[in-house]
């Protein structure tokens, strides 16, 4: 994976220099895991000035533990920073003997204060602002990028297929949230890929819904949303299902408006297609239904080595989706009082030449009576 | 609790004003739930300029979904903040009517694109330093708040005794560690309050060891660090043992060494002692015997709505502990390839005429062979 790493780096030294940069200072975590492979959290990497990379690590773990998962890039050079001191004043310490030194930070991660400290420490260095330029390096995935979230998404589907499984009455959320992400981490997730959702009854389709001890009942809507994280890489399912044997006609109404909606979009996934148009054809369904006034503000999102990244499919979203952009598609309605449903894939961009948008989790969307 | 909260604001309110600050703004989340009661994820706090305190959350819940576990406090004004808005952003923005204010923000916490944003939407704000004004109001904790790291730490101590209880050779780290979250939760915890630390054989005693699939085997060190996180309140507690009937004697040696310094750490909490002397105490004896290389940075720290916050225990800090200040006392010695031991408590320092420090997880340290 090294030659992988040292090739995203210098993409990213070309675009720095080209803004006239002499040295970039990445600081936000999952750009430097990009960047150097794994790495201690709090690590930086220092770009530059010369073709020296350095990676700086603080001294000690915190209680998140290392990053035993990702060895780092054996290219890299790697720096135990000493002493309680933060890693990105100690990379701009490493360059206070070359005057005027024009070094591009993430302004959008380092704070005020560490900024200043920055600046303190080495008072020649012209700090600018090196933007968003890792995260927008790391839209399109490469096919190794994308077989860890394909592996990612199988752990998934088996986690969700085995839960659906046992018996549901009668236990609360919150166990089975855990019982989740225990079968996550059984088929080999390094973890779940954020807080797994159930959320039952009246909180179903409810986005971001914790598990509370509400048990399942009979003729509850449970919707349930979660992740395996491997390798670094997140990939997100959501689906819902009806509890017992014969769903009521709201329900069977309800689930098929949104399996359209969520149809809809991903049929939109091709490459050229707008943001803004994906989100469109997930959303008007749903508008026309007369549920407008409480969708979320977006019908979607990248994921990779976050569970939430760039592009967001959204109205005023900007730009246009590329092939291996793995994205979700997740549209939801929850109705007050009553629940809701929510249906969540995550699938890769693909041109249709290649069979179109590959879905990478792929258990079922019936509408399951358990 | 409202009146709590509204007591918190008043006293943050007189210490910012003192510093010659019209309003403050409040980003970081634990300070956030501090000032508000619970808290959505991205929620600011905008304390002034008149009495009237803003809590703004933003749109749209993330992946962690909201904090269903703490009410808001009802005396605040709540704002929604619509579309993709940035909260902070939305706060400053609220202040543009009144000419020349001077806003005082968490320069620690705010990036330097946010802190841009804030001062672009509203050019006449003078926005000045908060500094750590919430962290230093919350190191002394009221009784409210340690009867939750009671808890916190009790349902700690029950998850560890029933995992000491169980068959523990043959299973790997992983298991272990996903076990006793799962007990967390079924004792009451909320979750975990950090990622539970599980390290067998060799990884035994490494800082921030993340769980493998190394499997437990005869003749181990067992390494756990564990908490509970109760009503946003959390606890630390790290215990070795020793796999087998009969522990070799560099084991017993390592662990009575490592008690010993733990013991003089624990005695040297009382109020007017100086953080640095506590350290003292606890790294000296190990230090004399020879582990001073490989030590960690510090030996103890704060605990509360966060796992790791001030004071610092270590050789360089700065301050005094108060009564009612939780800490922990955590050193730990580890000899690579071979294992080491670290035994880590949760107390809360107390006068000596009210019995001196109260220790909050009271699993036994005696060295036991499971």
């Amino acid at each position: 994976m090294s030659d992988v790493h040292a090739v995203r780096r210098a993409r990213l030294r070309d675009r720095y220099a080209a803004a006239g940069n002499d040295a970039a200072l990445v600081s936000r975590p999952a750009n430097v895991r990009y960047l150097a492979g794994g790495a201690p959290p709090g690590a930086v990497l220092l770009l530059g000035p010369y073709d020296d990379d350095t990676l700086l690590c603080p001294p000690a773990p915190g209680h998140g533990g290392e990053d035993g998962h990702a060895p780092v890039d054996e290219q890299l050079r790697r720096t135990a920073v000493p002493g309680s001191g933060d890693p990105a004043v100690a990379a701009a310490g490493l360059l206070t003997p070359s005057a005027a030194v024009r070094l591009a930070v993430e302004e959008h991660h380092l704070t005020v204060a560490r900024h200043r400290a920055i600046g303190a420490v080495a008072p020649a260095l012209r700090l600018t602002d090196l933007g968003c330029a890792v995260e927008q390096q790391r839209i399109v995935k490469d096919e190794e990028e994308i077989a860890c979230l394909r592996i990612a998404a199988e752990i998934a589907d088996h986690a969700l297929g085995e839960l659906l499984e046992s018996i549901l009455v009668g236990r609360t959320e919150r166990h089975l949230a855990l019982e989740l992400e225990r079968r996550l981490v059984d088929h080999g997730a390094d973890g779940p890929a954020f807080p797994t959702v159930v959320a039952t009854g009246p909180h179903s389709g409810r986005p971001g819904h914790r598990p509370s001890d509400r048990r399942v009942e009979e003729g509850d809507f449970l919707s349930v949303g979660l992740g395996a994280d491997y390798r670094g890489y997140r990939c997100l399912i959501g689906r819902t299902f009806v509890i017992g044997t014969s769903p009521a006609d709201w329900q069977i109404e309800l689930y098929e408006l949104v399996f359209a909606a969520q149809r809809a979009g991903r049929e939109g996934l091709v490459p050229g297609a707008g943001y803004r148009d994906v989100d469109r054809a997930t959303r008007y369904p749903l508008e026309a239904a007369g549920h407008g006034e409480g969708l979320a503000p977006r019908t979607g999102h990248g994921v990779g080595l976050e569970i939430d990244e760039d592009p967001q499919l959204a109205p005023a979203a900007m730009g246009k989706l590329d092939a291996r952009v793995p994205v979700t598609v997740g549209p939801g309605v929850h109705l007050p009082g009553r629940g809701g449903v929510r249906i969540d894939d995550t699938l890769v961009v693909r041109p249709e030449a290649d069979g179109g948008p590959e879905l990478l989790t792929i258990t079922t969307k019936e509408l399951l009576a358990l």
